[in-house]
């Protein structure tokens, strides 16, 4: 029996041209937003998102794990999309800036090559040919 | 020159063992917590919210372009996890419920196939292996 995820995504903006909807999850709402000028985030603005958290999550357990002090874990992200729809992401560059305390750059590779390899539940949902680079960058507190 | 989007992740819990990171992307903020008891979605939640809004958006424009009166939209979402990592989505199952007067089913399935065949862009970054499951139920107001 495999865990399973539910949820119901509503629509905001029933009147006029809104393209406003929230998603209930368990106890947790996100709100997704397809006008340039809203507050929240659109759809493809979260899926960059969720794939950075979700490595990000993973690099960041297993460098605690390997007891390195992090003081402070950035993800550079960017996104190069099709220009004709649907528009999706061709490539993906994500810039892993971890600053600490004498951190151990082969601690940052093997935490990431593990991240992708074997622990990313996002990274996995995502289309194979679709280039996703991960690269390290190390700064001393 | 293909259109790109960039922005930043960070770790908000540098102390202790928690996992909640915050993206921002142009002027939108996305907050991910892996906690379980946190307030904001994990990435796979994340993940799934981005898919069903992606398609309802682009659902919806169709509707309202086909002039359907719709007065509510709901997607019942479900997504079967693997038990082992990395735990990435198996199966989605999106139930498209549109409430409206009149509406035409012929419509909601054309704008759900368009949408789905070419116009949803995070659709499209999922591995093509994956299966995604779209159903539609109409409901007269």
């Amino acid at each position: 029996m495999s865990p399973s995820m539910s949820g119901t995504l509503r629509l905001l903006t029933v009147d006029g041209d809104g393209l406003r909807f929230e998603a209930r999850i368990g106890d947790h709402a996100v709100v997704a937003d397809n006008d340039s000028h809203a507050a929240e985030a659109n759809p493809v603005q979260l899926l960059l998102a969720s794939l950075a958290a979700c490595e990000a999550m993973d690099v960041i357990s297993l460098l605690r794990k390997k007891r390195q002090v992090v003081t402070a874990y950035e993800v550079i992200m960017s996104g190069e999309r099709a220009a004709e729809h649907p528009r999706r992401f061709l490539a993906i560059d994500l810039l892993h800036r971890v600053t600490g305390r004498g951190v151990l750059r082969a601690a940052v590779d093997d935490a990431l090559r593990l991240t992708v390899e074997k622990y990313c539940s996002v990274y996995h949902c995502i289309r194979p040919d679709l280039p996703i680079t991960n690269r390290v960058e190390i700064v001393e507190a």
